[in-house]
């Protein structure tokens, strides 16, 4: 068979072709091939799990996103939410809903993405599921990683006067991704390239080291990260702390190509960043006090951006100022509306 | 609405339905509802984790299988292969692929057997994901557990000589399934009721307190669970080891329920023993030396019965006796063949 599917090659085989690519570190007592995993314990700390999935036609479309950037973006999405922790990533387990029909090279490309993502953020993949299904790829990824006792962040702590800050740059990657969309439906379309929105969509890279540090210098009072967009962020932050935000629209960190994109479009830059998702930046609070705590954190995030885009408020309801006009917050994405 | 389907409620609304419901136990740090789970580990314990899938319409028919089953099904799975490596279940993460058009009734249904199957092997849930997908029902599983770092069983260590054993029962979970499919397909059906099998099918419960026993007493060589029948687990642990299997067949512990089932249908039961799946057993290795090891773990076993069914060889075919007949082992199942 000169193209083969996942069905012409077997589990068996299909596992076979992903283990014998993964390096498996000391402190993986088992590792991929049994029925679990064992992993020794990082010492004085505590373990960090999350679980995300990624589904075809729904999170990708696999006419315009590179096999490798479904398995890069299916760990990144994980690695996220453990960097909004605190936590140093560690482990991984790769769980794939695989059609019949599907080519083997696209489940290579995958676990490429996957395996090559997971070696520069020294994560390892320690085990996984294959199981076949009538409907879409489905990637589940589970990642694992250890913090410090007294360094978790949770969603919970923002308090009234709290600045409101946002690692890197928001809005590319929703240009990235309309961009990507445009171009595989119109081939000849070639307005405004917009190459580095496009890497951050594919291959975005999650903010482990400013979660790490921000951890460590106790410098943020809450903190998540955004995966549906700033408005959804704010609002659930807003919620889970009991407080309101006032964001400043004129303050968001919109990369000039992102902002040059929609001025060609016509489109507002501004509104865009707010309800674009797949950023994966940490959006966290910091008491005023601790303004120096974050400007030793940031110290060591090397070229890393961090804006102050908003102030917590004892009112709850989520606002956005623009210029002198203060306007409510747009809902956020909900998954299944 | 009076039958609200996943899409008429929406994401958050789901996620708050779920999450209200758990229980946290005092050493979840952060349990579901921020960007991950965080746990305080087990003192001098290894981390085991694991993941496993269930996909409607292949792992399970909705048309039989009510949505509690789903959910319990979906933990058992998981908590078997934690028994399998010695380990004690501790937290799950519930990750759901969900159709927009399915019932929510359904999701509480699913959600209701995982919890109350997590509560009844106390185990936190502590997390998990929720997406929409255009196929059908995804359920994918995280399960985390704890092993004492001497009594960690892989499926490696079986050697010439030793003999093979299993829990409980062979074949139940395959009967129950051919009867509740033969009901759905001719609601008239009534032949021989197989009620004891048709739960196993249902409602497995993993054999963690034999696997926790296993591992204490250090009674096995190797060991691994039987989800997908018992000739590709001989199979599967037999490769592991690099050695032969000599299955006893008229030693297998198939219940008389479904031995008359198979005397009704004209079927051999023996046969469907080694092939049929769902059955989450363990099937391990003892070395001859170690038989009081044995004893003492299966006196801990309560009511299970532990049954050897073969020994380990040196020549690395595997093989079943019927009788004076030896013939070949049957093949494992592949999910994608």
């Amino acid at each position: 068979v000169t193209n083969p599917t996942v069905a012409d090659l077997g589990e068996h085989a299909l596992i076979e072709r992903i283990t014998s690519r993964l390096p498996v570190p000391a402190w993986v007592v088992v590792g991929p091939g049994d029925d679990a995993a064992v992993l020794k314990p990082v010492r004085n700390a505590l373990d960090v799990v999350t679980t995300d999935a990624l589904v075809d036609g729904v999170h990708f479309d696999m006419r315009f996103v590179p096999s490798r950037a479904i398995g890069h973006r299916a760990l990144a999405a994980n690695l996220s939410d453990l960097a909004a922790m605190g936590a140093r990533p560690r482990a991984a387990l790769l769980s794939l809903a695989l059609p019949a029909s599907l080519a083997a090279n696209v489940v290579d490309g995958l676990v490429d993405g996957f395996v090559a993502h997971a070696a520069s953020q020294q994560v390892a993949i320690v085990g996984g599921n294959i199981t076949r299904t009538p409907g879409p790829l489905v990637v589940n990824v589970t990642a694992h990683g250890s913090v410090h006792p007294r360094g978790v962040l949770t969603r919970e702590g923002a308090r009234p006067g709290d600045g409101v800050y946002v690692t890197g740059w928001l809005g590319a990657a929703a240009v990235g991704l309309a961009s990507l969309r445009a171009r595989a439906e119109h081939p000849g379309h070639e307005a405004c390239p917009v190459p580095a929105c496009e890497e951050r969509y594919l291959y975005p890279v999650s903010r482990s080291r400013a979660g790490l540090q921000i951890s460590h210098y106790g410098a943020a009072s809450s903190c998540m990260d955004l995966s549906d967009g700033l408005a959804d962020g704010v609002r659930q932050l807003a919620a889970a702390s009991g407080v309101g935000v006032l964001v400043d629209g004129d303050a968001l960190p919109i990369p000039d190509e992102a902002r040059r994109w929609h001025e060609v479009q016509g489109t507002d830059a501004m509104a865009a960043a707010l309800s674009g998702g797949d950023d994966y930046e940490l959006l966290f609070t910091v008491r005023p006090r601790h303004a120096g705590k974050l400007r030793g954190a940031a110290a060591r995030c090397r070229d890393l951006p961090i804006t102050r885009i908003g102030v917590v408020t004892k009112d709850t309801a989520q606002l956005v100022r623009r210029g002198s006009t203060v306007s409510a917050l747009p809902e956020g994405y909900q998954h299944f509306r």
